[in-house]
């Protein structure tokens, strides 16, 4: 059998994440079918990580194991045929036999984005989070550095993932401003559940001044759930990359 | 009876345009229905203009007479809470018995958005036209001039407008490059059915070198629709101000 990975975007407005559910309106069950459709093999798709509901992704990674006889980067403009048009396949190659879309991952690349203005607005509005209060950018950028490196992230977590350790190493943590649009990237090798989210709930609590920025220090060593921001929204939040 | 002026943003995408229609899913439908719902009145809005099935409006103009007691500025509120999240109000406020959200108007801007880019995207690809040939932006920049001023805009009418005259006069066609998203900026004192994207799509084909940017001229003058480009579809156009 071949090993076919597949690099996707999707809008995730519509879709209850990316985990396939019975008869459900999911990422997978969606490019699941179009798989099979093509192949008319029972094939089932490995996905990078899971995503909730409202999250897109821009470079999601998915791999299958196929006998058909559909060249490796034919799949690309097949699938597109066949899919909805809030997914897309943006490649299609043939890989080793033991890569594993999620296992062989070596870490990731989420983006954030907040639209900071008073007037909210509906234009685009399943693509970033309004913030109506001003945020202080600069006390922002202070406090991003400290969630560089290798730290104990159990305060940024909630329930519901199943995680041996909560160690994670976060190698990037990049703020850009664009007139009311602030957009974080951040990369690491392992995110926990809603860690992304988290982090940013956490920093837009330092924008307002409700946490100072060399706090996120203590908060991060504290371990302590209640500490640290909430979970901002879904739908500001997209996976851009998974690193190999 | 009041004089109420509201300006809305709508997201068109699930819309078959601003125009009422019998059981349809317009906008006017949907606002006339939450109107009525507050006020318990038969109102009907005025729109400033017809908008096409998936145009989006940020600064889109309506007015209404009403008996209610509601202060003007508190239609805003109420009316949100009864809105579908794809349409917001953005102001009210009362008016001069004789202002009316059409006729009254001077002038209108309209936003045209592109993203130049050899691999679409699904994420926000309702609020732009993907196109995948790389634009010359010089040498949209240099057709752009052309438009400017008055002239008889015939060549840039699609079937289906109903007006006594075509002439019309450009005030304003600016361009915005920010990376692969090209915006254009397009004001006048009024336009002609689908005059925008029939000007986008134009300027597209110069962008490409179909068409020469001082050829524009000629397109204007000899009035021909089948020598100007085709219409740019409808999602990349927003109506961002109405000028009184």
């Amino acid at each position: 059998m071949r090993n076919i990975k597949l690099i996707l975007e999707y809008d995730g407005t519509g879709y209850n994440g990316w985990q396939k559910q019975k008869h459900g309106m999911t990422v997978q069950n969606k490019l699941d079918k179009a798989i099979r459709t093509l192949t008319k093999e029972d094939i089932e798709t490995l996905g990078s990580s899971r995503t909730d509901s409202g999250v897109h992704a821009r470079g999601y990674v998915v791999n299958f194991k196929t006998n058909s006889r559909i060249p490796a980067e034919r799949f690309k403009d097949a699938l597109n045929t066949k899919l909805p048009d809030d997914i897309l396949v943006i490649s299609s190659e043939e890989v080793s036999d033991d890569f594993h879309a999620r296992y062989s991952s070596k870490g990731k690349m989420y983006s954030y984005t907040i639209r900071n203005n008073e007037v909210p607005t509906v234009i685009g509005r399943n693509y970033f989070y309004n913030y109506e209060k001003k945020l202080d950018i600069e006390a922002i950028k202070l406090a991003a550095q400290y969630f560089l490196g290798t730290h104990d992230f159990k305060a940024f977590q909630n329930k519901g993932g199943s995680v041996k350790t909560t160690v994670r190493t976060i190698t990037q943590l990049d703020i850009e401003v664009n007139n009311d649009i602030i957009k974080f990237y951040v990369a690491g090798n392992g995110f926990l559940y809603n860690m992304v989210r988290i982090i940013v709930g956490t920093l837009i609590m330092v924008g307002i001044h409700k946490i100072e920025p060399s706090d996120v220090e203590k908060i991060i060593s504290e371990g302590i759930r209640q500490k640290a921001g909430k979970s901002a929204p879904a739908c500001g939040l997209c996976l851009e990359k998974v690193f190999y």
